[in-house]
């Protein structure tokens, strides 16, 4: 198994993909891993492995550059270079923290659409309170989409839960304004209708209000909706643990308080940290192209490696392609 | 000020109803109430009060009613009873805890909407870290939506925010998937142009995540995804608090902790409480109506009526008439 990763996207890099980079060699002795990026910034965190290799990068793709123009123009970027090495047939998936919509950019313009497959979606893993997490999708790769593209999402998303999470017949929800058939905009009623009669677990409509519940392993929605909901899920969760702090913070008794339970709290707020679950994929490419988190620090890298080398483990692309593909 | 309440709805109906309306009649000398229910259900929580008129009502409109059929047959029902109070001019607002569909059924085909507004929407305040709050909506009157429904949203929130929330000049954003222009689906791309031109003070895309932050006076959306993003929000904040309370239980350790902060973690949960400004106002409707949350204590029946008079006094209504209608 041959990982192309992204030595210079998101916020701690270079050094926590490469630290992530060493725990993926020493768990998954079948992989190796190419590096591209500046091999000068990259130099200190280095060292010798006869799984990895180095290849340097003269770009980087900043995180404000307008995506599909700066993997037309930025050909010697490290997240391009890694892409077009999958394209090329020298890596079997590609993994970045950097800039997401250049790296969706890269997905579909270097990497390339599943033949069948009308749109890529982006896919990533959100927890739930009892810990088994559900495959979200899309979260942004479309900002319209049609009752065929969810279907196909459905798909996807029943091939990656089943193959990579090894959930065996996962629930697929629609999520709409409420449960009952029938309710919900034109594009969610039409989705309706076609996922249920589609060859999937196919359980219904399932409410925003629900999915922390784990209410479904897989949730479909369109890339405008989905967006919004991962981000309202974030802003919520951040906003509560900051005004948490402040109030363990505001006295010496809360902070006598804080003491007594910092253990506790600790592990409760892991229940909500994603990155646990990996990074997000991009569903319908060729091959798997991993997105891992702007902020992931080593642990993160790690995830988002694992979850990559089960979607190359486990065929994921071409479960794909056979499952959608060829419709 | 005559306002026409639901006796029967929502989850603690009529008791709390009931005693929020004495809490209205208290600290409004202007306001009289008219109450519609069934009596004899009603009678151990109704005590004389000059300016409270009870109505019998021979009927109820259930949660699990189908709207439009329930409003259309039930022509005794409190709700029904209620709305059609304000149509023959007999009271100038109504308000509601019960069946939320039921309710804009009812102010739409009842009430009625004002000539030129093409869609009624339905337009909560949501708390914000800094506890100003900010009106959302649409948060699903409408299950599609096109830009100009959009545009008229923006203009009715705005004149909302002046007069019942007393925002000067308050900050229109439109919910998006990123902050700049050009970003997003169709309809919000359109939208966008739209609200250039508006006369209102529009400050460009807002992300679902800094809406706790306060990012604006007014959040426009439509109902499809403001409904998603309102459940979400709900959602999440109920199971972090859930979880909080799990934890702070778990151990004699962690009790004791739980003691030391309670008092200043109730406050921070009531942050997180919208009840406090009021119920979700249906915008667009010839006179006020209001829908009371369902789990409504007699505070919150208190701050929607709080409302409610805040609505009638400052002509809210006929602004809208003014600033909507007549384009």
């Amino acid at each position: 198994m041959r990982l192309a990763v992204d030595g210079m996207g998101g916020d701690n890099a270079p050094q926590s993909i490469i630290e992530g980079i060493y725990l993926g060699l020493e768990a998954y002795p079948n992989l190796h891993v190419q590096l591209y990026g500046d091999e000068a910034k990259m130099a200190s965190y280095v060292k010798q492995h006869d799984r990895l290799t180095v290849i340097h990068c003269t770009e980087v793709i900043e995180g404000d550059d307008e995506p599909v123009r700066a993997i037309r123009r930025k050909k010697d970027a490290s997240m391009v270079r890694a892409a077009q090495a999958v394209k090329d047939g020298e890596a079997d998936a590609v993994l970045s923290a950097g800039n997401t919509g250049a790296l969706m950019s890269a997905g579909l313009f270097i990497v390339g659409r599943i033949k069948g497959v009308e749109r890529p979606a982006l896919a990533p893993t959100l927890p739930t309170m009892d810990k088994q997490g559900f495959v979200f999708l899309d979260v942004g790769a479309n900002a319209d989409s049609k009752p065929n593209h969810l279907y196909q999402f459905a798909r996807m998303g029943a091939v990656y839960a089943e193959r990579v999470r090894g959930i065996g017949n996962p629930r697929v929800g629609l999520l709409n304004i409420g449960t009952e058939e029938g309710k919900g905009s034109e594009l969610v009623k039409e989705t309706y209708n076609l996922l249920k009669e589609a060859p999937i677990n196919f359980i219904g409509n399932v409410e925003s209000r629900d999915l922390l519940n784990g209410v479904a392993d897989v949730v479909v929605t369109d890339g405008f909706t989905g967006n919004m909901v991962l981000k309202t899920l974030e802003g919520t969760a951040i906003n509560i643990f900051s005004a948490l702090k402040d109030v363990l913070m505001s006295s010496t008794k809360t902070k006598m308080g804080a003491m007594l339970i910092k253990n506790d709290l600790r592990s409760m707020k892991s229940l909500m940290d994603y990155t646990e679950y990996g990074g997000a994929a991009l569903f319908g490419l060729n091959e798997p192209v991993i997105k891992a988190h702007g902020s992931s620090n080593a642990n993160a890298i790690f995830n988002a490696i694992r979850q990559a080398v089960l979607m190359m483990e486990h065929d994921v692309s071409n479960t794909m392609k056979e499952a959608v593909g060829k419709e």
